[in-house]
């Protein structure tokens, strides 16, 4: 969606497009190159602004001028420009977020989700809900906070936990097999993890979280080590653990 | 806490009361006198508002004047007041939240909760996880977001879901019934409702939800028909489930 405004000297459109799993650095350096060149155009003004939020990077671009085509053309290949070098690392544009465009992958590819959660304790499943018409999708999450509940609901082995603890890699890939497995869904996600603010150690500080994925071919595990405080670490648990998601999505040929 | 700054005429002081289970109109009926009686005295000036959102009615109340010790008099007076008239329905102050204070009774009470959210995917174990140390009280929660969810996790037969349909009294109280065995905890809510924008129909309209509480003596089921969108329809019930516990834990005498 480009907002549009009648202003004095023209009109002004903008578009914001959303990226993660991309260091705010590295995406200023590839998009540098386009923003130097546009700002050196003469026929109308380009404005860019680059915000990052929890792991995610938003390009906003202003466009203004007098002539609505020529603006709108400007759009077109700034965007084109931008996807060029930014490749799948953008997952969707304005209102779009990292829940709906998975959602959507989901839906289009008729395929199913079930999450198991530790550290984000429920905020991974909420946010997937959130989206209407997710019960087409999502089957099932669980929140297993405890160790017992881990075991019990997910048959995660006692010895998992007790030899490599609840927070490894070997408890997320067992959660994530276990709710696979009993929700009978085509992907799964887990994650376990340290939020903070107590619980850490030297060995396992706080911001380590691990997330687990489930794929019709394959699971995966992936480790992070996140800074901020509880809220933000499992903010940027759940963007990631659906940007891992979502790449996967985007590998699998459409089924239908 | 109350917020202090030292103005040119100078005191300001103020405080927030939460009430929740009280619709805005009949706390500002009660209110009313207090604030009337507030307005015709001269030593400080006070104002207040009321604001609602999602559920929640704050009362804000400012007071300002040049004697300290008289504006700190001022406001635990009025605290008294507003608490003689609103009781338990005032759940807290300033920065404490639904979420904060039934951690606080739960651990004081040294009881365990687990809850089971269909409709409201995974909010209410978001809310509840996101207060630090929560994991002390906090068991466990389950999505059950499929019918099949529901009947393999939360053992809620097959018959009642097509008797009386996924949201019915009957299966809140067989969802809650199943968590809380499940889990064995202390405490345990189920929610099962229609959070829209589709599902709905003349006989459950959108906004109908079933909240179930199971209580170490007693399991009982509420109803509410709520307005607004899905992401309304899906914090009210969150704040009214944890309301409910929330009143029913101040009926328990605590068990140190």
């Amino acid at each position: 969606m480009e907002h549009l405004k009648r202003y004095e000297k023209g009109f002004l459109k903008s578009f914001t497009l959303h990226i993660c799993g991309m260091g705010e650095s590295l995406v200023d350096e590839k998009i540098r190159p386009i923003i130097e060149t546009e700002r050196k155009l003469e026929s109308e003004s380009v404005s860019f602004a680059i915000l990052a939020h929890q792991m995610i990077i938003d390009v906003k671009a202003n466009v203004q001028g007098n002539d609505e085509m020529i603006l709108d053309e400007t759009i077109h290949n700034l965007k084109l420009e931008f996807k060029e070098v930014l490749q799948e690392n953008i997952y969707g544009e304005d209102k779009e977020t990292l829940e709906s465009v998975v959602g959507n992958l989901l839906a289009k590819n008729g395929r199913t989700l079930s999450v198991a959660e530790s550290c984000t304790g429920g905020l991974l499943s909420h946010r997937i809900t959130n989206i209407p018409g997710s019960s087409m999708y999502f089957k099932e999450g669980v929140v297993t906070y405890s160790n017992e509940s881990k075991i019990k609901n997910l048959n995660v082995r006692r010895e998992t936990i007790e030899g490599f603890g609840a927070v490894s890699e070997e408890t997320a890939l067992e959660m994530v097999r276990g709710i696979k497995r009993i929700s009978d869904s085509d992907y799964a996600i887990s994650i376990t993890g340290i939020a903070g603010p107590s619980g850490g150690t030297k060995e396992k500080p706080v911001g380590l979280v691990y997330i687990g994925l489930s794929t019709p071919k394959a699971d995966k595990v992936f480790n992070f080590n996140f800074s901020g405080g509880r809220i933000d670490i499992r903010q940027r648990s759940a963007n990631f653990a659906l940007d891992i998601l979502r790449r996967e999505l985007l590998k699998e040929k459409h089924r239908k």
